[in-house]
């Protein structure tokens, strides 16, 4: 590790290169308006001297400042890189450097990134997101939980349940079920009977909760839940929602509805729809979940449930440096509904044969 | 900074708590089958001992790895987040961790980041994507080359020019020219001569080889550029998009096709020509630049440019970690234009009044 060393002046350099603080200045402004020699006489001294420009001596020659650090699967997806960049914003507000490691969903590369944040002394190390519990999960959760603890860094579980009771660790979750349950009695209440869930891993924290808010709607509205033919468990990927659809589509399936498990299933569906000739909303209702920028500019924009990523990664910061700001651990984050145009009261089945010519897949 | 501890097993953890090993194990499956008092027992013990599960002891007991880093402004950018993916791809592939810090554009977060990636004695510290080129941004990127040599990390320009000769630098680029001048050239031979180009700040990097592909083009289809009426220099936001094509479409301004300085830029403009009833591309033709995921989804589908950000991000790494591996640092990664539906050939006025019933807005 490099020792912080004693600030050099622009004077020093000059005197090391032998040349005036005027050239040197010409050399650092980057406009070269003299000689080689000059040039690299002075840059050797500035690489001999570890010389800092003045603009940022401070930032440079300082004390580093702390770290709060966020351990995710990988930037590329739009929620986590929203989670991510609250996180950012309020390590910035509290001056601290935000850290950012990636794993691919590689346990051991967590582990590592967790233990580099935790030789880091990071205040904060952040998951977020959804995962699949296994048991093997469970036990390296508590161990990190407490490995980050003894070193004084603070595991912050963001949008996943803490893994275990009785654990040095902060929750900062959103209201998935309600989000679920609210995008469900918005399709109840436009008068679909027939949705079709579709995205979401058994067993993944996130979408165990997004189903379980689906089913209390159907619940409530008194519609029964056929697991069979009411949901399509898989990834929640852009691909998984165009094969899905496709297929449930050349089944001649019947449903009205569509409860994507995220934005990127329902893009994939809305594909699907588009080149079966299906037309959203007019034959089918699609919604999705998270409100990903892409939402809006999907065709039909799409009715989704909005999470506050920005405040979710923002309060796990908030909540681990300010601790007594009257900011409970157990706090949860609100979602609501973003209506837009992918819903509408379902056809009945006599104004589809109409429409489609006696051949209603739907 | 807490030093690596001799790796503790299991059974000392159950002589410590005064249990079974089987106990340890009940207790960290998880599943606690187990008496709260044996529980917190074993919990106290794992903590003193920092006990690590064996799955992961090798990981987290370990030397920690290397590391390679990236400075980026966000997360949240589609194109810095592919990048971002790229280098955690081949830093996985070289058995390094990857570290992402974000600055939100703050040159001191940017150099304080920077300073803890030196220290941390990154291997590699990655800049992407282009920047407002001024004399303290120059002097500050030759101090920071010269800083992180001195400490033994690589400074990396990613799809960004090195700020000066004669610096321990490495440049990976992208035909950004090249990919201009193809996209530009698309529209030209499908007829269209008044093309207005949207987005990109002056002074910019990659605004500047951008609009320099866009300006060979014409010069070598004869067509003349006028700067006041076919280019509008901004920030490359899917807003400013929107904003300056509803201003330009409301002033009745005459151009057949439009050069979107990025993706984003064109979502915006595709919403403004929804709004104000203009079809693409019946009406108007469209194209933007990067090929980031929304392309594909907007409606109509992008004619864009695609980048291989991954690989840039892949090649960063590789050409600081393999400098032999036969990969000059002058190397550049092509680019190419992926043909979707949002061009065609130009109405004639005629034709355009007729189907617009005389107010040729364009």
């Amino acid at each position: 590790m490099t020792e912080a060393t004693k600030r050099s002046t622009i004077r020093d350099v000059a005197a090391a290169a032998g040349v005036s603080v005027a050239s040197v200045s010409r050399v650092l402004s980057g406009k070269y308006a003299v000689g080689a020699s000059t040039r690299s006489r002075v840059m050797k001294a500035v690489k001999d001297l570890d010389f800092v420009v003045n603009a940022h001596a401070r930032a440079l020659n300082q004390e580093t400042p702390g770290t709060v650090a966020i351990v995710i699967r990988s930037v590329t997806t739009p929620f986590l890189a929203h989670v991510a960049q609250g996180v950012e914003q309020q390590a910035a507000l509290d001056g601290q450097l935000c850290l950012v490691c990636t794993t691919q969903g590689d346990p051991d590369r967590e582990v590592a990134a967790m233990n580099l944040m935790r030789e880091q002394q990071a205040r904060a190390v952040i998951l977020v997101g959804g995962v699949l519990v296994t048991e093997e999960y469970t036990s390296r959760m508590i161990q990190l939980a407490h490995s980050l603890d003894a070193a004084g860094s603070r595991l912050v579980m963001c949008g996943r349940p803490a893994p275990a009771p009785d654990l040095p660790v902060t929750v900062v979750d959103y209201d998935n079920a309600g989000g679920a349950y609210a995008i469900t009695s918005f399709l109840l209440s436009a008068g679909h009977r027939s949705i079709l869930q579709i995205g979401g891993e058994e067993m993944n924290t996130t979408a165990t909760v997004r189903v379980a808010g689906f089913r209390k709607a159907l619940k409530d509205w008194s519609v029964p839940y056929d697991a069979g033919t009411m949901r399509v468990a898989g990834p929640m990927t852009r691909a998984f929602g165009y094969e899905t659809m496709r297929a449930r589509l050349a089944e001649g399936v019947r449903f009205t509805a569509v409860f994507a498990g995220n934005d990127d299933v329902a893009a994939g569906v809305l594909l699907a729809c588009r080149h079966a000739g299906v037309r959203v909303p007019e034959e089918l209702s699609v919604v999705g979940y998270d409100d990903e920028p892409i939402a809006a500019d999907l065709v039909p924009a799409l009715t989704t449930v909005r999470i506050p990523t920005d405040e979710l990664g923002r309060a796990a910061v908030r909540r681990v440096l300010h601790p007594n700001a009257g900011i409970g651990d157990s706090g949860i984050i609100g979602t609501h509904v973003v209506v837009r145009d992918s819903v509408c009261p379902p056809r009945t089945e006599p104004e589809l044969r109409a429409r489609r010519g006696g051949s209603g897949a739907l």
